[in-house]
């Protein structure tokens, strides 16, 4: 779906005073439905691409899904953008959940954040990852290089999983959730431990993004932007290392620096 | 509110090799969750400023609400984060309204956006307002000037609304989303038409920033960013003038340039 990415489109650039009509590329924004055991649960407006991981990293990221061995079948409609998962376990546990969330939030998000949030302030991360100043500039400068879509479009987030030899998964796509949930996707397919390996993210770090990779026990979040007090506020009592506005040879630590070593 | 926006705290800035502790601002970032005739809402993570504006706009988006007349009580506890938002006539329509969103998605996105989208087709805007370039350039010019959260942390995003003669009404906050509905509240607090008025944002436009707007019968979307392709498809076919990357003396037209007067 490579070329389903982005659109060639007639536009009209105007410069100073100058008004000219010529081609331009634009971002793709396509809306995609997950199925969860045959019912609908989530409307997600994202790039069209690798749907199947963004729906494995939306269920892992909503905990309604924990590895890949619990799937039984995971069918792709691209055409319509349906993602339908069935899980082996038909409990109806993961619905009773997520209906519980919906009830008492409309975005789903606000309830469910501060239980997550209960749960999670209760077992900060005991990983000793330590990585390198190099190897942060490293990282950085290799998400930049791979935004194939950004350099074209200028309208997407970029998002990589990585280790100290460097990015493993990269996506872009118009949300920030969304490319970090396809790079979770990645690591449920894959079935690797992310325990301990870094998250890269072109964009700014909400207290969501970080429980997102909390969850998935990731030492290190690296940003280009900036980070939110409630990010940091959590970072710190997480015991995970913050990274923001990498750039150039400029970077910001905002909590246990030393899992970044001269 | 104004010095709950941002935190000052202490930070490891590295450059280049060397590491030194200093101080920083931060963007605050809060829950604030929104009761609507005494019943829980929804939960937003947002910049704890005019948290009222964001309640009334979030509302009006979101199809519950339509003028300051229909509300019966507004209070809010800023200490805790919690809005009441009472309406005059409690026929339970808005509840269920919302409540059929959250049930066919988890995001209460989903399935609305496909309704609104069907209704919003059928009727493109017939406004014919037209503003010259140097207007655009100058409110572009005028968001970024007051744009004082972003200076001191470089983690928020902005959003105003204007006429010709400048700007009505601005926000700043870390949502690209909460900064447009703050500024629906603001219009809705002061009950001014808006069908004639100008929407600026520093971020991303993608199709739900064009159907809020839209629903405001607003005819000129500017950003300093890029659109998505259903961006673009919605404001062709509804007639609005989409104008992204407004930098410097630079700008793209993507639909309805008419409306831009050399």
């Amino acid at each position: 779906m490579e070329e389903d990415r982005f659109i060639s489109k007639q536009v009209i650039k105007i410069r100073g005073e100058e008004r000219k009509e010529t081609e331009d590329f634009i971002t793709v924004e396509s809306p995609v439905t997950i199925y969860l055991n045959g019912n609908e649960l989530v409307t997600l407006l994202c790039t069209p691409e690798k749907i199947d991981r963004l729906a494995l990293g939306f269920l892992r990221s909503e905990g309604l899904l924990s590895s890949y061995g619990e799937v039984e079948k995971l069918s792709v409609d691209e055409e319509q953008g349906f993602i339908h998962v069935e899980l082996k376990e038909k409990t109806g546990l993961a619905e009773k959940l997520y209906g519980k969330r919906t009830v008492t939030s409309g975005c789903g998000k606000g309830t469910v954040f501060f239980n997550v949030l209960d749960s999670l302030r209760s077992k900060p991360l005991t990983g000793k990852l330590v990585v390198d100043i190099a190897t942060v500039f490293k990282l950085m400068n290799d998400l930049q290089q791979k935004s194939e879509l950004f350099k074209t479009t200028g309208g997407v987030h970029s998002a990589a999983i990585a280790d100290e030899s460097g990015i493993l998964f990269f996506h872009e796509d118009i949300g920030r959730h969304n490319a970090i949930d396809k790079i979770i996707g990645e690591c449920i397919l894959a079935d690797i431990s992310t325990r301990d390996k870094i998250m890269i993210s072109s964009g700014r770090l909400s207290s969501e993004i970080l429980l997102k990779t909390a969850k998935l026990e990731i030492q290190l979040l690296l940003s280009r932007s900036a980070p939110t007090s409630l990010t940091i506020e959590l970072a710190d009592s997480l015991n995970i290392t913050l990274v923001g506005f990498i750039r150039g040879s400029r970077m910001n630590v905002y909590t246990h620096q030393w899992r970044i070593a001269d």
